[in-house]
């Protein structure tokens, strides 16, 4: 299998021939995490429906969840207005981020009101 | 004015240096876009509460809705895990894209449910 080539014409991939992916959760909208994918982590987020990455530290896709069990069941994929970013409403099992958090923003607050 | 040097030094940019920037409707949780900040854009964006991005095409600070009038008040600006996305709460006057649409990921639904 490979990415559908009609979705892949559409992409605008950057240097690394990435595109930003942003995981919501489905019902709270809560931002769990921002990632990266190649064609090959959207195809199979697609086809397999489990959020999958491409992690740019170790070069190598990253099914989220294949050693924590924190797995996303995506429900939904949309591509933005200029074709490099994906948002996926997922339904996340666990936390999503790798301290323990229920979302990667959830330590650093900048500002609020 | 510039950065608070204790939150550039949280920052891990990109070769470009630049942070991704997610920009999430206050209330709704509809995400709206994603772009990309310098530090310049990020202390601005903490100090007028107007999300202010930097243009890759352009090249440029870009206050959003500087020309179209569909700003941002900005509610809050988290930090994620690894530094290198801040997510914006705001309220967006009017649409948030570029399209006319109310958000950047209307359009083009790869994947529903």
């Amino acid at each position: 299998m490979s990415l559908d080539p009609k979705i892949a014409a559409r992409l605008k991939r950057n240097s690394d021939g990435l595109v930003c992916a942003v995981a919501q959760q489905r019902g709270t909208g809560e931002v769990l995490m921002v990632a990266w994918m190649n064609d090959e982590a959207l195809d199979l987020t697609l086809t397999t429906r489990k959020g999958t990455y491409f992690s740019r530290s170790r070069q190598k896709l990253w099914v989220k969840g294949e050693t924590s069990g924190h797995i996303q069941h995506v429900h939904e994929v949309r591509l933005d207005c200029d074709g490099d970013t994906v948002l996926l409403i997922v339904e996340q099992q666990g936390a999503a981020c790798h301290t323990g958090d229920k979302t990667c923003f959830d330590a650093d607050v900048l500002l609020t009101d």
